[in-house]
């Protein structure tokens, strides 16, 4: 017999898979059940609290839609994405260190020439993003794509503002120079709170957090022959910097942004990425 | 500064939490998130298969519905409704023992005569439950209410098929009588499978395992003065008595149906039900 028992619950459950499964499947399933089965034991979860869960998790679902994925918020706002990000992206030293993507990238941003600005709405304050990618060994690498995309100065991407942003407005592709240069204008990046106005938002306030990220850049580099590397820099003296509400900030990718005189520009940061080959 | 470290996740992600938080959320959340980081690191789960699971559970909560709760299927797949039920349930001997509720319970069904039949579709194996409602000593319990629900004998329930089946078919609340005794008219039931066209039935099938349930009738049994019993009785010789698709079973809940001659009905089920009382 293989009823249920309490005291060997998840035992039970996981004797129940067949004998003809794929086993990374049967070996996640497994594991899920066994850390499911503890979390519900150990603090003796409630029917009451079982109901709560499952409306959460409902409402959660029935939120999700093209443009917006609250099950990855969710997932961020526990630190499990950035603790994905990390077991999947160990990388050499000095490779730049990673971190999570976000809900906002869009492939297919528009592929600009050097030196071009991606802020399209004229708010903010402009800013030089510049430095180079390299490799391991310090030597540039050309042709390297730097796909980058932030928030406007209101806190806002393109995406969440459709009709009030123009298209592609704080984004764009740029290829490196033989020297491993990128090169582009866009404004000092600000921080944002993530949508709160959803389950996610609720358990946040429940749990006396809050939303905000700190100031950052995205960067998505790729080129032949490396890892691909997902990550941010972040804005020097942001107050959230020591509480961004995803995790998302590792002291290596702070950076520090100078007041410069220029024609175009009242800012500049400087930041080189160093990608990680592809091995083996 | 308290960023992200792979190491130490989930302390990272749980020392966020603010001063002024309910103790109880404070409690279960901290030990969601020590056991779904602990599951995480423990398989390695990588990009992919993360992006998989919030496919799945956004697939999940947008097929609930006023009348499908596919969260709940999963926990119930999962052995976790079955934990919970366990956890707030666990009454003093001879109580009797309780299993899941399950999506199917409609409050408010019609009080019926003693010995009436709820089977109103003329579907299926006529059969009488009968037995007493008993307190810890044996003592009958007079004017208990026994609300009874069943599938049909093609193995669907009436909320399942509405305009099809009859309304409150196989359905019913029952009082019992001075000496505790309750008797109903219904069918011998049925097995039948959870829904599995959505995304639970797929990982049922994926884990090598059917969607079915041995056949069972639900009880629901409430008096004054004692907990509420939400339990079944099953079919002994049920060919998926060790196999239910939601580990619902136990043994002290199998129970004979024998043959009987009757100008009614043609099977014959009887279990008597002991209640706890509330104490304290």
């Amino acid at each position: 017999m293989q009823h249920f028992d309490k005291d060997r619950s998840a035992e039970v459950v996981n004797a129940r898979t067949g004998s003809d499964v794929d086993p990374r499947l049967q070996e996640v399933m497994a594991s899920l059940v066994r850390h499911l089965h503890s979390f519900v034991a150990e603090v003796g979860l409630s029917q009451h609290e079982w109901d709560t869960a499952i409306d959460t998790l409902t409402r959660i679902g029935q939120l999700c839609s093209e443009e917006r994925q609250e099950f990855i918020l969710l997932s961020d706002i526990l630190g499990v994405s950035m603790l994905v990000d990390a077991l999947e992206n160990q990388r050499p030293e000095p490779a730049t260190q990673s971190t999570v993507l976000g809900p906002f990238h869009v492939a297919g941003s528009p592929v600009r020439d050097f030196d071009a600005n991606i802020s399209l709405d004229g708010k903010g304050e402009p800013c030089r993003f510049t430095g180079r990618v390299l490799d391991l060994e310090g030597a540039p690498i050309e042709g390297a794509c730097v796909d980058v995309w932030s928030d406007n100065a209101d806190g806002y991407y393109d995406v969440q503002q459709p009709g009030v942003q123009p298209q592609w407005n704080n984004r764009g592709r740029f290829i490196t120079r033989a020297d491993g240069r990128y090169s582009f204008r866009g404004i000092k990046p600000t921080a944002y709170p993530i949508p709160d106005d959803g389950p996610v938002g609720a358990l946040l306030q429940k749990l006396g957090r809050h939303p905000n990220r700190p100031a950052h850049m995205h960067f998505l580099i790729t080129a032949s022959g490396f890892h691909d590397l997902v990550t941010h820099t972040f804005v020097a003296g942001d107050p959230f910097l020591n509480s961004d509400a995803v995790f998302g900030v590792k002291d290596s990718l702070v950076c520090t942004y100078s007041q410069v005189e220029d024609d175009r520009v009242t800012w500049q940061s400087t930041y080189d990425f160093v990608l990680a080959p592809v091995t083996g």
